[in-house]
């Protein structure tokens, strides 16, 4: 990233040597990951430019927005309803939770046996190094697992500008009238924020404008049922991740302009790796920037990466909200619809998301599951049990992997995977 | 325990020799932490009673129940109001969750990074050890924390009859609806259970019997106000542990007996340990039986524990239930209204519960707190830091733990407690 952002970001509060220092690492693993992978679509030239800008151009334009009076809402989930924050003329993005920063500080403020997402909230906050959350007008927590749900009670005395969503546990009528309340409150919430009235028209903007962004993805992951593959699991992730932060109109231009080319490559048979390659599906945690690992081990071990039921993936984009709606109340409504249908491992019972993992692995022929759960996240890591044991027991591979941000497992985890996929073969 | 069981226990379906090897480490430990102590009160001779034959006459008297019609109720957690259970003419006894068994077998069910007291009730079903757990007719789970709520998911394939609780986040208007809704759900389900319908007459028997054990508990409590402590913290421990599965009515009588002893020796300024040795508050996760870890190692290290701010102590048992109301509907809303106090970490925020440890560490002359937390357990876990930090920018010495159910660390803990203690002289 040029030297022209030093005054940007030395004017959000960010400490410009740990930042250097994060960009620096951000830079060299996206070289040694992204850039190093054969037979990419060009048109990923998008996302490779969206990524060196990363922390530049997104930051400059969110405070252009905020210069001419728009407000910048950031989160850490996929239950915050982009769909609200459009319709009341805010721009939504999620903030920096996928790199350990800060650790040693981290542990004075959290347990030590706290998942890395949270702690690396913390750490961006505490290194003072993600221009996103120094840039946000309000920041959205949610009260989804235990870990997160307590740690913004500690989280909130280092921001300013902290807001908590409640959300229900099981999807009963109570929980659903829980979850329409919430998202009544956040609607009122975000007026008071903007200023700005949430209309018919605007909740409609809001609607269509998410599901435009939803669609491109539903049809980029649909590609992805192709064998060969066109595009890497680690590119398709990096759709995923880059959905959460980009503007959303062209983010699904560029998603489209992907998918045009994926299409060609199908019809030529062309993939980036060979035809035949085992492919795999990820299920479980979120994977947010630079959270690579997973999917590079895997595609250097033999495998292809097809799909992710996940948060930053299908589980997050899956549903569309109903547009038909022509009154305010029936828009809420049907973002309530929407949201409710996301199979988050906090909810109990959660039997809807095996049923979606068995379904995405044969939609997207999967030879196999490997679920993936960061180290103390209890709700995924109780699910990954009986995940595994059920799909073992239907005749379909699977492979629990337990891990966190750092790299000093990968060595371990290169060797579990790799014999994981040469029984595929 | 007498042999005369063995019959019973066989047709319960406990595992005899699994079962044997359990009572011997119990009675031994029993023997080794609670007879040893010096200058008990005379009238704990009924709870070591109780305790010689926890498995043994108190299950036959629940098998008596059973025998005349009566519905026995199992449980895990302070939220399972006990009032309702009496009403619909069921006893309701916790169920075992404070001792290690069959840990192999258990995490091939769940996590390895899971709290030992889930991991306890999953082992003392797997090990076929729990004799209450095995003659109850239902089992109540609950929401609360993360790993208990998904854990229910796969404890419902090991037991026939779990019913499961939800259980508000947030101390909010919805919250306290969704309470009522869930505390309404389990009156019907109990009406279905004992086919016998929940009247205000039977409610009102509830509300008194439950208000009477929880009386005498708070008249206990005051009475270690006094120094030098009358009674030790692991005899009050246990009064608090036996309130979960012992008669009501008879429990009530005998912590009476014991509160009158206390007040003789009271005054008569005689104590079981001298005036002036350093008075500690405990506050954190429950401690079930047999778990006198960290009351044994605090009592035998110079110093005794005056109070508990756990479940199993005055976070459980701290508030009386409105017994004013002349209706079933008014009666049910005085029981909401109680059970909401709860200042469970599962809340947030949870600010009263702090307000609770000040207030209890005032009334006790407490010299200082400890924080017990389990591993893995994220609620107690999160809120033990603000917590330690707050008590001692306040004045007041804390001193936060992290264990288990193994003595693997004791040896550690008893160091580190030494050292703490030995500073408040």
């Amino acid at each position: 990233m040029s030297n022209d952002y030093r005054p940007m970001w030395e004017e959000l509060g960010l400490d410009l040597d740990a930042h250097d220092a994060l960009l620096n690492v951000l830079n060299q693993g996206y070289g040694d990951i992204y850039l190093s992978q054969q037979n990419r679509p060009e048109t990923m030239a998008y996302f490779d430019f969206v990524m060196s800008e990363v922390h530049g151009l997104r930051i400059r334009e969110l405070l252009d927005e905020k210069d001419k009076g728009r407000k910048i809402v950031g989160s850490y989930c996929v239950f915050v309803p982009e769909e609200i924050v459009l319709a009341a003329d805010a721009t939504l993005v999620g903030l920096c939770s996928g790199a350990d920063f800060a650790l040693e500080e981290v542990e004075n403020w959290l347990p030590r046996n706290t998942c890395a997402l949270i702690k690396s909230s913390f750490g961006f906050k505490l290194g003072k190094v993600c221009p996103y959350l120094e840039c946000a007008d309000m920041i959205v927590g949610e009260n989804t697992c235990d870990g997160k749900k307590k740690a913004y009670e500690t989280f909130s005395s280092l921001v300013e500008n902290l807001y908590v969503m409640d959300l229900p546990q099981v999807k009963s009528d109570p929980g659903k009238t829980l979850l329409a309340a919430e998202f009544d409150r956040f609607r009122q919430a975000m007026e008071h924020l903007t200023g700005k009235p949430i209309t018919a028209e605007s909740l409609k903007y809001g609607i269509e404008t998410v599901n435009a962004k939803r669609a491109a993805l539903h049809r980029l992951y649909a590609l992805r049922h192709a064998d060969p593959a066109p595009i890497s699991g680690l590119d398709a992730l990096l759709a995923n991740q880059v959905s959460f932060y980009d503007n959303p109109a062209r983010f699904t231009e560029s998603v489209h302009k992907i998918c045009d080319e994926l299409e060609s490559r199908i019809a030529e048979k062309k993939g980036v790796f060979p035809e035949k390659t085992p492919r795999i599906l990820v299920s479980g945690c979120p994977q947010a920037v630079p959270n690579w690992k997973l999917h590079h081990i895997v595609e250097t071990s033999g495998a292809v990466i097809v799909g992710e039921e996940s948060c930053v993936g299908e589980r997050g984009t899956r549903n569309l909200t109903d547009d038909t709606g022509g009154t305010p109340e029936e828009m809420m409504e049907a973002i309530v619809d929407r949201y409710f249908q996301i199979n988050c491992a906090i909810f109990t019972p959660n039997g809807d998301r095996l049923d979606h993992i068995r379904q995405m692995a044969a939609d997207y022929k999967a030879d196999a599951v490997i679920h993936y759960s960061l180290q103390f996240c209890q709700p995924y890591l109780m699910e990954s049990l009986p995940v595994e044991n059920t799909l073992k027991n239907e005749g379909l591979p699977a492979l629990r992997i337990e891990t966190d941000y750092s790299m000093q497992d990968a060595g371990q985890l290169k060797t579990r995977i790799e014999a994981f996929i040469e029984q595929l073969r």
